[in-house]
């Protein structure tokens, strides 16, 4: 029989160096972990949990699903502006197979590589497949990005295509996805890239952010009652995922790209705008009002 | 049809002021929570998933659930000396039943005020009721309490009695528990009071920690081979919970309170002294190798 313990040794051996940071003083192992937060920093945290055949098929690759259980939680700290630093990840699976087990580790470690993050602990239980990260990271003092500061003018930027996710959903047979082989919007499902790096220069040029999670004009909805504004959406400037149509841009999830506005015309130039903040509210798409249901979780 | 959103905002509305402190600046309602820790401080973090079932009956009452899930996670905090201060929790439920999510979140409630911890923000999705939450604290920085510290000689102590958890599982209907009429064994199993005062305390005077969750000899075994040292316990010194058998104690989990060592005598005499740090390996209980198996996940 594979112990619970037997079990976290395997993920902490495969894990290697990804459980090690300089701002870690206890990693895995102990009750808890232990860290720092730099001096002049605030601490940035949030928490995703992907279900089997609710957020990823049950059947597809286990490093496939360790990858983008990471990347889809770490999109969260981008929206805020915020640097990775560190993540637990609970995970309940329904039997300890080691093959499976060793795979989704290796994914976590490669996201973990990716985003720059430690892995400093976690939580291993017997149950209906659910990958559970709460993820950390730093910005200094008073900086983080809200979704309360849009202004009407501003420019409503993307900051990459949207659509691809849903695309995929729709026309890729997800569960076979061999990662080696990924392209195009099977790519964009299951190895998202959030943008780290342009989130850190958002803190300064953006006046708002989300992350497209739950769908474009959904996401966008959010960001528009919180700063009390309305936005004017131009459909042919949404920027689409190869293959993907309007309706996957606008309403698809899981994209994990940011919206954000600026009030900056000279670095919203630099992306790419595709409407305007509005006095007012709602969300107007080429003059008529905009459907915004996006994806529903009950 | 309940929304995502609705629940969440049902949820923040019941938490109420449990979701501020001093060191929150952003709490539930952006993409991610804005905490501070204080200078001079560690951060210290755990994540525990509680699935029905498995954890707990999932036709019990919600906000027994929602106490229960908060004050099992928490325990890890007080096993490292760490003074709770936020969590995040991840609710996966099957179906949006307003009242069932409105108990649970009163359990969830009462357990922050209890605790002195902030609910700054978390996820809701849809799937088989499991309660992930991430938790948080500050303690001085290198005063962590680690599991490595155990000293041949130390006294062996425990912060209350055990097996009432286990008892509680033997003899109670828990899923029929109500919590004002709560009494002994089944207030122990949904109600566990981890010793966060206690724990502070033994930052100074304590020379390892770890809490009780999977059975005692199976918890005190990994202080024994992270310390590289063994134990001799006495059964008749183990402290018992009322109606508790002495396997309910040793290997019966889910008691929540600390097992500790210090080399302090007068700190020991002041506890719930049952064995003493030896030199070696192994757990001797009354002289002969005690059985450690404790709770098995898998």
């Amino acid at each position: 029989m594979v112990s619970e313990f037997d079990v976290i040794d395997g993920i902490v051996a495969r894990l290697g160096a990804a459980t090690d940071a300089p701002w870690v003083s206890v990693g895995p192992g102990d009750d808890a972990a232990v860290t720092s937060v730099p001096p002049g920093q605030d601490l940035v945290s949030s928490v995703d949990s992907l279900l089997a055949d609710v957020h990823f098929p049950a059947e597809a690759p286990a490093d496939l699903i360790g990858y983008r259980s990471m990347m889809v939680s770490l999109s969260d700290l981008a929206a805020m502006g915020a640097k990775p630093a560190w993540v637990l990840v609970s995970l309940c699976l329904p039997n300890a197979n080691q093959a499976w087990i060793d795979a989704f580790a290796s994914g976590v470690a490669d996201a973990a590589h990716d985003a720059d993050v430690a892995v400093v602990g976690g939580n291993v239980a017997a149950g209906p497949l659910n990958v559970t990260v709460s993820v950390h990271g730093f910005v200094p003092s008073g900086e983080a990005l809200l979704r309360t500061g849009a202004q009407p003018g501003d420019a409503i930027c993307l900051s990459g295509p949207v659509g691809g996710a849903a695309s995929a959903l729709n026309r890729v047979d997800l569960a076979a996805s061999v990662r080696t082989t990924l392209e195009g919007c099977a790519r964009a499902y299951w190895l998202p890239q959030p943008p780290f790096e342009l989130a850190v220069s958002l803190r300064t040029h953006a006046s708002s952010c989300i992350d497209v999670s739950d769908g474009l004009l959904q996401d966008l909805g959010h960001v528009c009652r919180a700063s009390l504004v309305g936005a004017n959406l131009s459909s042919e400037s949404v920027p689409l995922a190869e293959g993907a149509e309007l309706r996957d841009g606008l309403c698809g999830g899981d994209d994990y790209v940011l919206c954000f506005t600026t009030g900056d015309p000279q670095f919203a130039k630099a992306h790419l705008v595709f409407g305007e903040v509005i006095a007012g509210e709602g969300i107007w798409l080429d003059g008529k009002p905009a459907d915004a249901s996006g994806y529903q979780h009950f």
